[in-house]
């Protein structure tokens, strides 16, 4: 969808920033003549790139949230950070979406403290679009919620299936629940909870999930609890990485190997490319006002690319607006 | 370790079932001369099975646990199954191990009602070696226990470190907890009371694991809830799944493709028997008093072969025994 936008970005975000988000900022004013970018970081970082660029402005900011922090904490007392005053241009109205690689607590916190909940969502979750050469699969939540009481899930599924619809097209989304086999009668206390109460209030609903069905495809979203999301993710994107070493071991072993992995690197590449977070560049939190993007802290100019154009999407789709709008037909149970 | 030793095997387990199981049994007579086999399973697949090989032994049953039978209540009623009659086998001491592919549930169930818990043991919980090509990882519990209590964990870490110990040859096994941040103070409320417990109480305990060490390497024993342990594992083997065959895809796209995985076959053949989970033939259920070794359903004769060698192995090694005497040890919390 088209129209004018503008994302707030954190210049400060990741391993290599400030030059990789610069980088990647410039790579998507490029792609997209419709964005506008506001750039929070040091004034000696973000003035001059601003200077330089067309449809981008500085907002230069004081303060820097660590990796090692207490998210909210740092975001209570840090109100000149980067982050907080990514989230509050948003707040105010001045931007439209939030795009960070720092600390997914921090962005998570900001998210949740200053851009603030939507009128109710219980909480707020972490998705994922995870990189699966057969069709892509939203998880929910991936790691904002450790804790979660089985209604939750219900919210998960709602936005995660409207972000897999509006975001990533799909029609009609399946909704998985991560489970440990695939019959209605099992699973843990908290996944038969949540399987009842999937089954009576998401439309969506195709049943169990198990581990393997996040990579096979079958499902256009899976919800969780945020721990087990979390592992799940983190164990496959380890399985992928571990594989794809390996192969890269063999195929430069010898002259002769590397001949032959001469022919199949087209191949590889296009695999590598369907796999690599790096292509859906970064996770939405849904459930705050407005868009609030997180990037991987080891994230790339393509991933920071990528990461704002995805805020910008789901800032022009109003994705938050049809959360709420969703939530307020569904009120939450007790 | 050598020494003679008996395994009862459930003919009947597995999607190809007798015919696979014969096979693996075949192989794993011939691959080590001190073990006997007692073969459960109807009269006319047992019997001329046992009359053709040495050191054989037919049992005929006349029962069937199927795979969607409820486990609990399949075990208690067909006492005159292939599954109940092995594990009563151990119980009478007529075999030293159990191996079947079975419905994991209903051999879960019978390793815990008919050979019994080992005193002092909360639950029995299933182990399973990661195969990794980076170094072998024990994983539990993936799957005997959905809900757990933090300190269920701690036995959970000393059983599978035993068995890292014994029969992985892992010199004091380094254990994680697998959880959504390496810092101690991450992760849900379990996790956070089971961290505390570990470190009390587990002299390998070196701190959090995330999903990504599990393939990664770094750790010899990960620690979970059945319910994590079992979605982690699902999606490790489903990503290795999806990546081989689209590997496999790649390599078949054309005649120079085709070439080209020529050269790479010998490389590719051996990660493939390294990540193949029928390397380690089957899961340990640990905390019962024998050796019990559940199958995958679609074991391949070379997992039956290894599973019945692991029963076996685990057998000669009275990993039982050494449980006991640890969990006397370290009596259990309340």
């Amino acid at each position: 969808m088209d129209g004018k936008v503008t994302v707030a970005v954190d210049a400060l975000g990741g391993d290599n920033a400030p030059e990789v988000v610069l980088e990647g900022v410039a790579d998507a004013l490029a792609a997209d003549p419709d964005l506008s970018v506001i750039l929070c970081g040091p004034e000696e970082a973000v003035s001059p790139f601003a200077a330089a660029h067309e449809r981008c402005r500085a907002q230069a900011t004081t303060e820097r949230i660590e990796m090692a922090e207490h998210p909210a904490k740092a975001v209570r007392r840090k109100r000149d950070s980067s982050i907080v005053v990514g989230c509050r241009l948003v707040k105010e109205g001045a931007a439209q979406g939030f795009y960070s690689a720092g600390s997914t607590g921090a962005v998570l916190a900001a998210g949740t403290l200053v851009m603030g909940r939507i009128k109710g969502v219980s909480r707020p979750a972490l998705c994922t679009v995870v990189p699966s050469p057969v069709s892509p699969c939203v998880m929910c939540d991936v790691g904002a919620n450790a804790d979660c009481k089985p209604e939750y899930l219900v919210q998960f599924a709602h936005m995660a299936a409207l972000y897999a619809e509006r975001v990533l097209g799909a029609e009609r989304p399946r909704v998985g629940l991560l489970n440990i086999g695939e019959e209605e009668e099992k699973g843990s206390s908290f996944a038969l909870a949540a399987y009842e109460l999937l089954k009576e209030q998401v439309p969506g609903f195709a049943g169990n999930a198990e581990g393997r069905d996040i990579m096979q495809g079958g499902f256009d979203v899976v919800v969780t609890d945020g721990f087990t999301g979390n592992v799940a993710l983190k164990t496959l994107e380890g399985t992928g990485k571990v594989l794809f070493d390996q192969m890269k071991r063999i195929m430069t072993a010898s002259p002769v190997t590397m001949v032959g992995a001469l022919a199949l690197k087209g191949g590889m590449r296009e695999l590598r490319e369907k796999v690599d977070p790096d292509t859906y560049g970064g996770a939405p939190l849904l459930g705050v006002r407005g868009a609030c993007i997180v990037g991987h802290g080891s994230a790339s100019a393509r991933a920071i690319r990528n990461g704002v154009l995805v805020a910008a999407r789901v800032a022009r789709e109003d994705i938050s607006g049809m959360i709420e709008q969703k939530v307020s037909r569904h009120p939450k149970q007790r």
